[in-house]
């Protein structure tokens, strides 16, 4: 069957139809096709986990209309081939059970494995069955019934037994937060580092702030949009201050963290909304590190920003691949009440706005 | 008279319209009266110098059509209070002489100093006054009466007087790039690092290549789009490989890379087209630095990129400031013939485009 067709290669490259050459993350368009190239796997998908970015647009754009979301989700998946929110050009990631996988395919996956990607859905061919019947967007964890294809570098990691499978899927959405954070603390210089996290009390903040404490932050700094966040983030006991600022209101921002033992060596943008990085920046101490986990985080702002004042600073993209990752999540959320809590708190919140 | 006004900000805060408490690079509109605050200064325009991303995207968007370009800029600028483009989000330099210094300007400018400003138009308040009349929209080196704002923070140098003016000002504008390579490639773990500088033959290019080499690297890597920049890079003797390849095509490019001595511990993305992403991070060894230079850079096709092919590769968003940047450049300069070569051809070729 393959023989006839375009070889394989582990990036995807074959899937990709529209404009030819480019990687299936930059693509407009992917094959479908279910048949699988041998280096492939073919996975029956129970669930999407849409981006933070992305499922913001799609309910603002569409005014939290249930039918509207759905429309345009499936509109941009029967277009694409993928759901790549065109407007944030993220994606997002699936959980679901292995169909088939491919005689040479190296993810060590067999039939019947619970999965979820490590890759964005941004790059992920998929298929929608259900018409998403089974949601009525007010959560960013989507019920669907259909098949996304694995290609041979695509990671996927098995679901694990002894945590709950929607806790376990908000936890491996934001591994790379914490895994990066971890590296940069542990090898900033100097010792015991200030840090800063924008978002504390989220998802990938809580992990983050866990992980900083972990790589041997000297003080961690939570800061959180009102009280509500600063109450579950204290419960939490995740920071050694926490700071109430608006993060799109740079003077505000820098100024409270400077007031809560701040400029911070490095500071951690997990926030999901437009305009945080002048704010980053100010917050960051000269020679210091500031990490862009948010997609909606703008490269210009960020780089003429900086420029603007004069502000000797590293930039980090946030990349979501750093080895071991996902364990190091996992190990997290299992060994930190603090973090569970949070987890816990959101993913209850989730269910309760689709309830 | 700024007794009665808002107070002053190093940050240039007090001159933000709209929306309120941003930081002037963010904002939408700023305000050009042309009264200074205490620690601001006032600079007579004689040139700017649009960002490379921005003049492409006003070419393009004109069909090249001069009298179209000038209105464009010439919108931007009375809507907005600053030369930002609106598509690119960037801007670029200028050169002037300096009218007025506050008495409190820490920036040790005098009135009749000629200078270039460090900061990007993106974030100075300015107005135009002369229609752009002798600009012909074939060179982004625009001729151009008015004034413009520096803040206390606003970085700008003196013009050196050892440099035709044209010369120094190509040169500050991509200054940060060779500053910020030498410090990556200075601090990469292992020694004597390859180092692949996508668009090598460019202005920034040549500078960050002059710039590895003096840092340590063991092997520049040049990649340049086609047989005519490849001559002129042979000719500088900045590379120890020139390979041609169209940085757009991930695949391509990161053959070609290896075929050269790669993959590149540090990569340099000094190309001003969209979707170069992918191609520099399949080039980067894992475990190794891109470092992402172009105005066009997007933060989500970074980002996912290298998730979606498990590269554990360090992204850096270029930060236009490092301290000593415009020294650094003008010392390579000055020190390498073969950089000096290039920045004259490109400059000869902007005056005989505009010729």
């Amino acid at each position: 069957m393959a023989s006839s067709r375009r070889p394989g290669s582990p990036l995807g490259l074959h899937r990709v139809l529209d404009p030819p050459g480019v990687l299936p993350q930059a693509a407009w368009r992917l094959d479908t096709t279910p048949a699988l190239w041998p280096d492939e796997a073919r996975v029956r998908v129970r669930r999407l986990n849409l981006d933070a970015a992305s499922f913001r647009q799609l309910r603002e754009a569409h005014q939290e209309d249930p039918a509207a979301m759905r429309a345009a989700v499936l509109d941009i998946v029967s277009a694409r081939g993928k759901m790549q929110n065109p407007v944030t050009g993220s994606g997002g990631m699936l959980t679901g059970v292995v169909e088939e996988a491919g005689p040479e395919s190296p993810l060590g996956l067999q039939a019947g494995d619970s999965i979820a990607t490590l890759v964005s859905l941004s790059l992920t061919p998929l298929a929608i069955t259900d018409g998403l019947a089974g949601w009525d967007g007010k959560s960013e964890q989507v019920p669907c019934d259909g098949y996304a294809i694995l290609f041979g570098r695509s990671i996927a990691t098995r679901l694990p037994e002894d945590l709950p499978a929607g806790l376990a899927l908000a936890v491996l959405d934001v591994c790379g937060a914490p895994a990066l954070t971890h590296r940069i603390v542990a090898t900033a210089p100097g010792s015991a580092p200030v840090v800063a996290i924008i978002g504390a009390a989220g998802k990938s903040g809580s992990l983050s702030a866990a992980a900083a404490r972990r790589a041997g932050a000297g003080r961690v700094i939570g800061v959180v949009p009102h009280q509500g966040e600063a109450a579950l983030l204290a419960d939490a006991g995740l920071a050694d201050a926490i700071v109430i600022a608006d993060a799109r209101d740079p003077v505000g921002l820098s100024g409270a963290v400077a007031g809560a033992g701040g400029p911070a060596d490095v500071t951690v943008v997990c926030v999901d909304v437009p305009g945080c990085e002048g704010g980053a920046i100010l917050s960051t101490a000269q020679g210091g590190t500031v990490i862009f986990f948010s997609m909606a985080t703008s490269f210009t702002a960020a780089a003429l920003g900086a420029e603007g004042v004069a502000a000797d600073v590293t930039m980090l993209v946030g990349n979501g691949y750093v080895p071991g990752h996902a364990r190091l999540a996992l190990d997290l959320v299992r060994a930190e009440p603090g973090v569970r809590a949070v987890f816990e708190r959101r993913v209850a919140e989730h269910a309760e706005q689709a309830g």
